[in-house]
């Protein structure tokens, strides 16, 4: 049987949800290795997105295909008692036999959240990324509102396996609260490497002034990964949720 | 010259606030290593609450004395540059020299936290206790109105120096956020070791249908420390503010 789960987990202590030779510990090997111990053999985790080493997420979706005879919530539970701290099941379903999380995903969203303040936050120091000076909140939209619909994403990213560079963006917001706390939310039909560090990095010079909402344009046209602004660290992103026909 | 600080702390790396032999780090003796590279000699640290090991700070404040030929802001920052990431100064500024940070306090309030959900957050994982089962919020705000006051708080906690375990509390009022985020906020003239987490514990207790409204009554008037629930777990207590009448 094919089992769907929705997954969460602060990246922080990771290389990323990928298994990785050379590379331990990975979401992906940890979650293996729990199903392996329930199932008693080799079990390979499919999943939606593979976040880069030190990126989170609240709504990451996987399948796997185990003998189980038990309920669905049964296999949770066991699941998440396995499972170390850091990574939770937080919803488990049966699952069409053909049910791919990668190739079936419609929309991935995305939140990079920033912490804009003279003085950094303890609570917040692994979640987001601490930037000192005040940011042009009202320049950082209409930077932003650039990104919308389909576009050759060259500049912010690199596909998987050098594939098509092409991605349709169907929001991209940017929000502040008390001028602080700022997170910007993204969704995509599917996102290169880097894309979301690389705009966020690129949207915070405009939001500084040392790009201008006209560069910014000609950045992302240019389609010249050496435009970008720098990446954003890891520890501010989010894979918030993944979406299907169904 | 005498300065005063607030100071936010995730506690949870450290054996408390104040400093003690043979258990390192502490709050104190951070801030003390800190003071003492600027200061070129050994400056001593007044806390206004002696947070345990583990327990969390947003406004705890401190106090200290140390030539300082800049300005209070610079002071500041050089502060924050020599410190661990999960400790920093969120404001300083000149003090009478006869300010003591706990002495003149008139009021601490604290802030415990809890999720309560089937599923673990591993983002509050720090930060929040994680409780399973559902909590009855009304009984638990029925039981919590009883704390108001002035009482000997003996059932709940021990006196520093085994002196007055008579305490006045201003507030006590549990939040429920959509079910799953909980909040206890407390505010007092002052508070005996353990006694936000005792309360807490208790609490829960009543919150599981475990202890009754009128039992958690008998329990506070008992003034019998057996009578307490358990001590609920540091992670999930924060130091939110101290006031002073100025």
């Amino acid at each position: 049987m094919r089992y769907r789960a929705v997954l969460a987990y602060d990246g922080g202590a990771y290389h990323g949800f990928q298994r990785q030779e050379n590379a331990e510990p990975t979401i992906q090997s940890e979650i293996e290795a729990a199903l392996a111990g329930l199932a008693q053999e080799a079990v390979t985790v499919l999943g939606a997105g593979r976040t880069d080493a030190g990126v989170h997420a609240a709504g990451q979706v996987i399948a796997f295909d185990i003998d189980w005879r038990h309920t669905p919530g049964d296999l949770q539970n066991a699941l998440n008692a396995a499972l170390p701290v850091d990574i939770a099941i937080r919803a488990l379903s049966e699952a069409a036999p053909d049910f791919h999380p990668r190739f079936d995903a419609l929309r991935r969203s995305y939140e990079y959240r920033l912490y804009v303040s003279p003085f950094r936050d303890p609570f917040s120091r692994c979640y987001a990324w601490h930037r000192i000076g005040a940011l042009d909140v009202s320049a950082i939209r209409r930077a932003a509102d650039c990104l919308l619909g389909e576009h050759d994403f060259s500049t912010f990213g690199v596909p998987p396996q050098g594939d098509n560079p092409v991605r349709t963006v169907y929001t991209a917001s940017w929000n502040a609260m008390r001028d602080d706390w700022h997170s910007f939310n993204i969704t995509a039909n599917a996102f290169l490497y880097r894309m979301v560090r690389s705009i966020v990095g690129t949207l915070v010079q405009v939001g500084q002034g040392r790009v201008s909402v006209q560069e910014f344009h000609k950045i992302l046209a240019s389609c010249d990964r050496s435009q970008s602004g720098p990446v954003a660290p890891a520890h501010g992103l989010t894979l918030t949720s993944v979406e299907y026909a169904d």
